[in-house]
């Protein structure tokens, strides 16, 4: 996987790219980065890369023209595959199903931008795909682009060791991960649920299924609609409702 | 504004929290920041701050001790007033509103997990909110504590000059925003809408509430369902979904 990041601020990037299972994944040649400064390619004799917005109002927009330069210069030789993502708070909100699916391309390329916004013919003529990491604002897209790439590249195969499985993580389950205790079992005073110290492995996963459903019901039922239950999970779900009703009374 | 991180992996954060307006924030003396690294604060012998899981599976789980002592040596002097953020997928989704919210304090600690999670009595008996960027699996907590640092510190009065107004952001009005567009007028055959160069402010002003709400309506139903619209924006969301209606035909 390689990905290429264009952005007014490389040095933002470096430092979470380079870290943790991002460095581990370069040093295994499974990931690869380049960082793009746009305003390298600004035809602007003031080396410019944004003006005033047509319509007036506050706020900057990026130009077109070294977006388009940048792009085009970078996917030249990559013919017409290359996905170009452009981080937006307007985009489609990015999920953990959305990173599966942009684990099996070969290469990304990312724009982040800064100040009000972009021209509106990058998105339109320009962009394959338009994300936003959550529904909030930001200085500019280059956390978004490093969020794609984390998600993304530790679901890139042998990149995560055996004691990182992403299998069970919260989202590709569908559910919020159940709760986790390790030692010592009685820190302070706070103990561990005696069930996780019973040895018992059956108990131990059923506690795990119910804690994990559970959780999930509390927090984000939006997440519990969208799936299709097992018959076990729909009869935990249906003890945990009838708890909830009779705590309610 | 003070935020105390709590973080691993400290090389990945200050690259994001030293440029652009965080930076100019440190300037204006508007924002301070302290990277805790709670790998000094463990009581194991070989520097560990994870352990195995109570109960058996995968990954490694983060040691209550080690956080709970670095935490209470930062808020020792705090008082009980410091909100404590635990960054994990399990948390309550993060917003504007929560950003909003949280730019009203004087000071954040926020705690960065890494490997598998958190053993849940820190979740339980330290932290004071625990919120999630996005439904999808980070490598750590760091890159959610700069989106929150980032999205905080920008709302702070003074920090964002006249022209970075953050009144009009998506989200802030509930709705995305409209298209914008800059010079030049015609770029390589794709033209700005007529009306933003008409001159004609009202006919501006329409074109754009209208765009920001097909926007919505489009890409974020969920948004629109959330909101109290006014009575011009639902005269004119009508027209959008009888045009809708229309082309369904």
């Amino acid at each position: 996987m390689h990905i290429d990041i264009l952005t007014l601020f490389p040095e933002m990037v470096s430092g979470v790219l380079d870290a943790s299972i991002l460095k581990k994944a370069q040093d295994k040649e499974k990931f690869s980065y380049n960082l793009v400064n746009f305003r390298d390619y600004t035809e602007n004799k003031h080396q410019k890369v944004d003006d005033y917005p047509y319509g007036g109002g506050a706020g900057m927009v990026l130009t077109p023209q070294p977006v388009f330069d940048a792009v085009e210069a970078i996917t030249k030789d990559k013919g017409t595959k290359a996905r170009i993502i452009l981080m937006s708070p307007q985009g489609e909100p990015y999920t953990q199903q959305k990173a599966e699916e942009l684990a099996k391309e070969d290469s990304l390329v990312i724009i982040c931008g800064h100040y009000e916004g972009y021209d509106e013919r990058i998105r339109e003529h320009l962009a394959t795909d338009e994300l936003s990491i959550g529904d909030y604002v930001l200085t500019g897209g280059e956390l978004g682009a490093m969020v794609i790439a984390d998600s993304v590249v530790r679901l890139l195969p042998d990149v995560l060791g055996n004691t990182e499985s992403a299998s069970k993580d919260s989202f590709s389950t569908g559910l919020l991960e159940h709760p986790h205790y390790t030692r010592p079992a009685d820190f302070r005073g706070m103990t561990v649920p005696e069930v996780l110290l019973s040895g018992n492995h059956a108990r131990i996963d059923e506690w795990r299924i119910s804690q994990s459903l559970k959780r999930t019901y509390d927090r984000r039922k939006d997440l519990i609609n969208k799936l299709s239950l097992t018959e076990k999970q729909h009869k935990l779900l249906n003890e945990i409702e009838e708890n909830e009703n009779y705590k309610a009374y």
